[in-house]
């Protein structure tokens, strides 16, 4: 069991509404250009940090088409936001999300880094790889790099980022002014690194934040991702329907970081979720049914389902004959989301409008009711060892208020939630320990040797 | 001759002192970590802005030896940077370095249009090509880009980006919510780009800023880096040490604009420069010379010279013996400034020693003195037609508030530069036109024919 005091509580931050959110735009409550306006983002972060929330968080793609919805259109670049957040917010943590597969990792490390620093140790990484092909024609590749690559490609990736940030020892500047001595040089620490899939030789030119390096986030449902995760995550950001589910998730995940050799209580697992508060549940579930018929829209949604195969145009398939035979279809893309609907059809044998109509019907999320209801759904979660917090994604402001006024302070009440911030850096509030500098346990092991 | 009402004024912020300056930190005006802590560069941004001064210059480089000086060792990103400023100030333009020699263009563009959006249109690019051959190897390739290459690529590369920037026209979001429009697709491009240097396929998925694009500065003293200024650059960062050398220069890169068909008022030449103010020209001059003091460390020169030569190692050589024949190398490093030693060496018949006693040796910048000569300076170098403007270093706050409090009032009675901000954005501020989207004007002209 998870240690109660400790629900870890993010806030996913999507201007415009999140992937399926065709219509959050058309809500009086959200301008229409929210993803684009710094101001907007400003506000939901100082109200998730007055609601003391452990972060919040952007997520990201790159590649659009014209029906892609409103938030993907139009955004602003993860690492930017949050940099201006940094300074207009004091406590809570600033989540990013940046894929692997077309960025280097020497400006991946220098402008975590920078994050990092800017923001007194709250800047955390949520690594992906690049599920949409259309990626690679905007980084100027011939092909999408398939999915073990991509897997290879994240891990190798991640440990040259982390190797990058601990280029410089924590005493590495004296900058004593008596002696004129700025730098310790034996504390600085070139990378050089020939791999698979990438060289590196130098070092990085920024000091470690408070936090001793940004928090690794994981996303990816798949063998390989779960096992990147088990390997590199020490939040995973995922998706699961059930407590049980929930709990299976988590204790695999738990189990792959141990045979990585690390302690299961540095990965915590936070799925995202869509919350809605009501006077009552019913009053919830109404809510999140006029949401549903907000957001509905069959013909963007035809055009949707073709993202996991590539951007894929079903439009030229008839709708009402069986869902069409796709082969290996999917497989470089998003391969879980793909093999999920290739399964949905076949064994429901459903027509391809049908499958339309099965993947954009409003869902039902279990964290929907009343405060008391949340509450209670939460607190099950977590006793249950399904989870180690949540990534909350709520629709309007006045629905945030609500949770921020109306369930936070029963888990406040029942000491699942925290009062205060514990740390002034995210791994502090996230219970995550500080990871010294690599080059310094060495040396030590070597003088004990 | 230019428009006297129209001197712009940059402040080059660099935390621990510019490439020269290995004393800085030793200043107790100036906190050792100054490079890495947001709030020295937030403090120095809203002085600029209380000044009234156009715009922040954040220089860049990447790759290091322990013998960098300290800004260099240890700083942030700029863009990330700039993005934390930008929520700091309200009028002041931010100009962030980043080379055209590692990025890719979508990340380029998307990162500026970015932190465009977030300061309500006062983002700038200072382009620069790495001249670090160590850059390199932090990036994985195996040599550094030749001299002609790089530029080749920054041509290529900057046109690109502007490109991406005009994905969507202004008015591409109706956000209409009667009709449940959020995006007119026939006002979105995609870039279908194959040229010799880059590939890129697809739209960026972030809309224009108030002021359309970010303004292209440019720094590049050389035959090539001239032409590409001509062609791109609306800023040019220089280094010029008289009025008739800077008319020289200025008339040059004029020339060059206009034989790329555009119009020479869209070209301001905005030198960097070293500014001291005293109470008397006598008073200033000492301080300038304290200065050179401080900065004075013959170990840390002689390392310094081997950058303009891809850090090669001149401690290997006599320093009482003639300056050592170097050949070819340097030409693919920072050429202009090799060549130029290379000349003085070989001219004055000096030995290493000598060459290095010559370069580190303190400067004396022609913008030293009274606020009055000061002052009186820069109008002869404005009316004169060296310059547009200047990107002013200023070594401590102390001398940033003399420079605020006793020049700028004099630019200010003589009608030299403004009282108030003309306008919200960059562009505005600096007179620079607002370039329309690419395909409006396709359009436009279409029609018309």
């Amino acid at each position: 069991m998870t240690d109660r005091r400790r629900l870890r509580l993010g806030a996913v931050l999507v201007g415009t509404g999140g992937p399926g959110s065709h219509g959050a735009w058309k809500d009086p409550e959200i301008p229409g250009d929210a993803s684009v306006d710094v101001r907007w983002y400003v506000e939901q972060a100082r109200a998730a940090e007055r609601a003391r929330f452990d972060h919040v968080f952007i997520v990201d793609s790159q590649f659009i088409t014209p029906d892609s919805p409103p938030h993907y259109l139009n955004r602003l670049e993860p690492l930017t936001l949050l940099s201006a957040l940094a300074v207009a917010t004091e406590r809570i943590g600033l989540i990013g999300t940046l894929s692997t597969s077309y960025d280097e990792p020497f400006s991946v490390a220098r402008r975590f880094a920078s994050l990092d620093l800017i923001s007194g140790g709250r800047a955390g990484w949520n690594v992906v790889t690049s599920g949409d092909e259309g990626t690679a024609g905007l980084f100027g590749r011939d092909q999408h790099l398939d999915y073990g690559q991509r897997y290879g490609r994240a891990l190798e990736h991640v440990r040259l980022v982390q190797r990058l940030w601990d280029s410089y020892e924590d005493d590495a500047f004296p900058r004593d002014r008596e002696r004129g001595v700025f730098l310790d040089p034996t504390r600085l620490h070139a990378v050089d690194h020939v791999g698979e899939h990438f060289r590196v030789h130098g070092p990085l030119n920024i000091q470690r934040s408070p936090q001793g390096q940004p928090v690794i986030f994981q996303a990816g449902d798949s063998d390989q991702g779960r096992d990147l995760g088990g390997a590199i995550g020490e939040g995973i950001f995922t998706h699961q329907g059930s407590i049980e589910a929930g709990r299976a998730f988590r204790d695999d995940l738990r189990a792959r970081a141990v045979a990585h050799g690390r302690d299961p209580e540095t990965v915590l697992v936070v799925p995202g979720i869509s919350v809605v508060v009501g006077d009552t549940d019913e009053d919830a579930r109404a809510i999140e049914a006029e949401i549903g018929r907000q957001d509905a829209d069959f013909d963007r949604s035809l055009a949707q389902l073709g993202r996991p195969f590539g951007w894929y145009d079903f439009s030229q398939h008839d709708l009402d004959a069986p869902f069409p035979e796709l082969g290996p279809l999917g497989d470089r893309s998003f391969k879980t989301n793909a093999d999920a609907i290739k399964r949905l059809a076949r064994e429901q044998g459903l027509t391809l409008r049908q499958v339309v109509e099965t993947i954009s019907a409003p869902k039902r999320s279990p964290f929907v009711g009343s405060a008391e209801t949340v509450a209670r759904i939460f607190t099950e979660w977590l006793d249950g060892g399904a989870v180690d917090g949540f990534n909350i994604h709520i629709r309007t402001p006045s629905q945030f208020a609500r949770f921020a006024d109306e369930v936070v302070p029963i888990l406040q009440e029942t000491g699942v939630f925290r009062r205060e911030y514990e740390a002034t850096t995210l791994r502090g509030n996230l219970g995550l320990p500080i990871p010294e500098n690599r080059h310094a346990v060495a040396r030590r092991a070597a003088l004990a040797a």
